[in-house]
């Protein structure tokens, strides 16, 4: 165990795209646990286009972190103390807090991970927050029918490959829509969508009317931006618009116009924004139904490990560009469990 | 019987604003009723919102008026003749076609009507299309809940007037919004919403923060245009748009943009469009709810009756611009339930 606790903090509210320089990095003493609580060395921290919002000053659904506080974060970690007699030492957990080496958490907080039932890293990614992300969204909103044609977009992400996977399990026709040859060759040939369409690469609008010959029942908008006014106008009568996230808009200053919304009557078009922490109950349930598909294979997921917490602000200024190439992970100290 | 059928025809599609040289007014014959048709006499003919679109050359929800047809509409009329055993001369009925005096139609269309259940009139209005149309948007997707703010935009129109007064037998907050300081009275004193803001005068947005201090849970779209921009950034977490109609931009030569859709994400809105026509099914539900509510006065209606087909394509280029208070009729011809 380091002496030290490093964390991330924010120095300044970005204008704009984020930079290294609108964070910190600094040491603190790692905390002690107070009764109830457990101490938490991380393994993974998960960055996810969510922080963005929180970085922010705006209103939002959430608060805003402080300037000069750590940066929010889940973490999956390992139980270095505990004052709380149902979380022993050793115990791998999910909820560790912020951009930080240790963290002192409640543990009634805390979440216990079996090791054996799916990698620790999973609780982050398909089988976190991410994977109950999809299939909320889908299963509220979305809702695809047999044969029904369903674009998702960001769809090597750590949510979209969920998406797309989820929907072919439900006979929809599945196309996807990803950044540069590598991530469409994956998405179509690990994540067995039907098609994936490179967003940077082609003309848009005639690449979906060619995979979606039948136009688009579901749209899981993960990007906004020039994906969704491509998408926009191909959507079918009674068609869903799953809003989940406008990536590529989160840096804007300014808002962009928007579809205009005549369309929403003459096609009954149902276009519904979640946040799943509203959902958190149903994360049994899904993680039930999801860590088998895991462990048989049959659902898969790539993850993109930047190793040393050091490395985060740069790696999250990317995953805010589309750089990483499935889940985003900070690895932040050794995994006991696979030896790396 | 006048022997002339004066029918209202469509002469050319226009762009941008209708005005009456784009239809023409011809005298035909009167058609005789085939085995199985009853001829309808037409007492008065709804002129709404939708033939707009009908109008335009534009792929919809329904197919266009052909250039030199009968523009479509529904009446109300009476029975001359009849070859339908079930149908008899001199019923009053439900579902006579387009602007014409005269129409030949399968019994099977009609709905016989009982002028001692509600004025013929309603079955056009109150009791009809309109009044099913809000019904549905309103249990679909607006669903009010007590203590909830719903913003109804064209307030005094025919659909807006049923949408307030339902929402209020929800307890909920009912605010409208109208043109002109004779329709906002109506909508306050005679509709008994708790607010009515006129778009004309008003600083929207000052006058909806006035009157909706705790925001906006559901609104009613009948317009687009500046009230939609000014109501949108308004909505609260979990709000509902009704996409009902956007009237004011129904002429647009080109769409204009609409709102940003980031918003639905981090307020988790449904916009959400629909069709009374999908909705059929539900007519004789919403009817027997809602004539015994029109007979004892509960549920108020106004008409706005223009006497003469002729002056039926004026009519309509006002209704398009707010001109008319209260569901806009043409009178075809005598109504003998009220001598008129």
């Amino acid at each position: 165990m380091r002496d030290r606790n490093r964390q991330v903090l924010l120095k300044r509210r970005p204008t704009g795209a984020p930079t290294t320089a609108d964070f910190d990095i600094a040491d603190g003493p790692v905390p002690e646990p107070a009764d109830g609580e457990a101490l938490v060395r991380g393994i993974y921290l998960s960055l996810d286009p969510y922080m963005r919002g929180r970085i922010s000053g705006t209103r939002s659904y959430a608060k805003p972190v402080d300037i000069g506080a750590v940066m929010e974060g889940r973490v999956v970690g390992q139980v270095v103390r505990s004052r709380d007699p149902g979380i022993r030492e050793g115990d791998y957990v999910y909820g560790g807090y912020g951009w930080q080496l240790y963290s002192a958490v409640p543990g009634k907080d805390l979440i216990k991970l079996d090791p054996n039932e799916a990698p620790l890293s999973t609780a982050l990614g398909v089988l976190g927050m991410p994977g109950l992300t999809a299939y909320v969204g889908l299963s509220e909103i979305g809702r695809p029918q047999r044969g029904e044609t369903v674009v998702v977009s960001a769809a090597s992400g750590a949510v979209g490959a969920v998406v797309g996977q989820l929907a072919k399990r439900h006979d929809a026709r599945v196309v996807g829509i990803a950044g540069g040859p590598d991530k469409c060759r994956y998405v179509e040939s690990e994540l067995g969508f039907d098609s994936c369409i490179d967003h940077r690469s082609a003309d848009l609008g005639a690449a979906l009317d060619r995979t979606c010959p039948q136009g688009i029942d579901v749209y899981w908008e993960n990007v906004g931006g020039a994906v969704q006014q491509a998408v926009f106008p191909r959507l079918n009568d009674f068609g869903r618009m799953v809003m989940c996230g406008m990536v590529s808009e989160y840096n804007d200053v300014e808002l962009r116009p928007g579809p205009n919304l005549m369309a929403a009557v003459r096609k009954r078009l149902k276009i519904q924004g979640f946040i799943v922490s509203d959902q958190w109950q149903r994360f049994g349930k899904y993680r039930a139904m999801a860590a088998p598909l895991v462990r048989n294979g049959e659902l898969k997921y790539r993850e993109d490990i930047v190793d040393g917490l050091d490395r985060a602000p740069e790696a999250f200024i990317g995953l805010l560009n589309g750089r990483n190439f499935g889940k985003l992970l900070i690895k932040l100290g050794d995994d006991p469990t696979t030896g790396r």
